[in-house]
């Protein structure tokens, strides 16, 4: 973790001095088997396991598109920065190895007050607890001044060498399956927007507890690493993906990498309670994994606590039929690819 | 590399798909050992060899603090993103195997014109040029639209197990060396600002060949790989970093990890033709390697083709003197941090 112009002596700087030094400490505590070397030398170092291949993703948040500084409490912003990282890991079917965040933020979210920043330290507050649920050091990163506030996050992961699930193996005749339910984090933001529109805007905001439920899937959504690692190691699925743009885009995308179509059946959808079919369908960051699995494998009801819904088939693909279909009541229609929408 | 909003159907984001998948397309060839799996599913896949372990840097480059979109070529943009990732490999002793680029950028600087975007489509140009000449894929990536322009870059490489070149490792009466010369990008980078402030700023720059001899320290400055590599086969340096910040900076960061003092000869110095003692001292950028060594060391006068200079001592750490001193005719003075200052 270095900073840019850490030789300046204003007490602004001083305190990204500070700042910095707190996170390294706090990321110390974190560390797992694996890192030799964390924050502090031009590198980190990592020594892989005998048998094992390393799994690698960048995610890059940006406000204004991923969250905003107005709507969402910092501590949702860094725990949903690596979520999004954690989420590629367990759509490998990989155990996270190290992580490592890039951050640039205007002055104002860096600056202390009573020896405490009141955005970066709620930030690294929300980060931290997931990676530490995860078992996942924070190795790294790199902080600067940026008008506009952004995260880039990076994970490694370590699965057994050819192990890992791939979006490119799913066959005509396999099932299609999703873990946990569908729509409950774009119903969630939806709920925010409302929540938001009806105060004045305040500079970090917090949420009150009262909220909490209706919008953790949005701010605090679950990366699937254990499920991920669940169906490696039984070698059960052909394909696997996890829902970030949601289920019409992300499926099409695996669909596209194995050379497959889709029947997705609309009545097996597992919808969270509080969303629409069209939010199951379109909305993303859910960060479920969805994944492919031959007629005969044996996929159990649950996996680690989190339940597998069969929600369709794939089958060959032709010219002449959509590459995803949603099947209905009223028949078989094309589900066209209308994933994430953004803030702006 | 994956674009969020990918499901858009206006032309502007059909470009940006276009632009993704030529960027996979030229990413591909530059394929290297060690890479098993590139741009196109959850997670890149490499695999490590047997007793290597390996070293991860990223670094954050934003518009308006690293570079001008006003006065810096998006080639030069792109290459020196690279070179800042690369030369923390280099200061580690370790070998390329893979990098990552996340991009967030103004859709002016993505929107093409004729098939080709002025800005991004050379941004790569530049970037992918260095890649190829130091044999490192593009393995992945992320970009997204933002109101600032921002790179991050990471960089993964290996190096034999217990070997990598580490900031820790120098002692009292330890020589002191460093690659190359000194304060070529400071100067270059002044040079810039007097070409910038005597015209008309266009949107992206190009500099008149005639220019680039002065300014090519500045705008593509080499990452010192194959010397690392050198040192570190040859087990001779007790200590390295790169110098990114400065030599005032970089060497108290390296005295503070070594716990030890250091006296830099002015009179040594290899300051570059084009600049001052200040700018060899203060300057950063030049991306050299700064190294320690036991007195005992022969080290070469030249490492691949780039010449060794020793440039002074490395001495006990007391709290009546100096972290680095400065030995000049008229005696001993403290060398205070002044590295590298930003734009803003």
């Amino acid at each position: 973790m270095r900073s840019r112009r850490d030789d300046s002596t204003s007490a602004g700087k001083q305190g990204e001095l500070a700042l910095l030094r707190e996170i390294r400490a706090r990321a110390a505590r974190a560390s797992g088997a694996g890192l030799r070397l964390g924050i502090g030398d031009d590198c980190a170092l990592l020594r892989p396991r005998a048998g094992e291949e390393l799994a690698i993703t960048t995610d890059l948040s940006i406000a204004g598109r991923h969250f905003r500084l107005d709507w969402h409490p910092p501590e949702a912003v860094g725990h949903r920065t690596l979520t999004r990282g954690l989420s590629d890991l367990a759509a490998m079917g990989a155990r996270p190895v190290a992580a490592f965040v890039s951050i640039g933020l205007p002055q104002e979210l860096v600056r202390r007050e009573r020896g405490r920043s009141p955005w970066i330290d709620r930030f690294f507050d929300g980060l931290l607890a997931l990676a530490e649920a995860y078992k996942t050091p924070l190795a790294g990163g790199d902080l600067a001044e940026s008008s506009a506030a952004v995260a880039d996050i990076v994970l490694i992961g370590a699965v057994p060498r050819g192990k890992a699930l791939l979006r490119s193996g799913a066959r005509p005749g396999d099932l299609l399956y999703v873990t946990g339910s569908l729509g409950g984090a774009a119903a969630g933001l939806a709920r925010l927007a409302e929540l938001a529109a009806g105060r004045r805007h305040p500079r970090f905001p917090r949420i009150p507890k009262k909220f909490h439920p209706l919008l953790a899937a949005h701010l605090y959504p679950q990366p699937r690493i254990p499920q991920g690692i669940w169906l490696r190691q039984r070698g059960l699925a052909t394909a696997a993906l996890d829902l970030s743009d949601g289920l019409s885009t992300d499926l099409a995308h695996l669909c596209e990498e194995s050379g497959v179509a889709a029947e997705v059946d609309a009545a097996a959808l597992p919808i969270s309670p509080a969303a629409t079919l069209a939010q199951a369908l379109n909305g993303g960051e859910d960060y479920e994994l969805l994944f492919t699995a031959a007629p005969a494998a044996r996929i159990p009801r649950a996996i680690a606590g989190v339940p597998v819904t069969r929600i369709g088939r794939m089958v060959r693909a032709r010219a002449s039929k959509p590459l995803v279909a949603l099947v209905t009541a009223q028949g078989v229609q094309a589900l066209e690819a209308h994933g994430w929408e953004h803030f702006l």
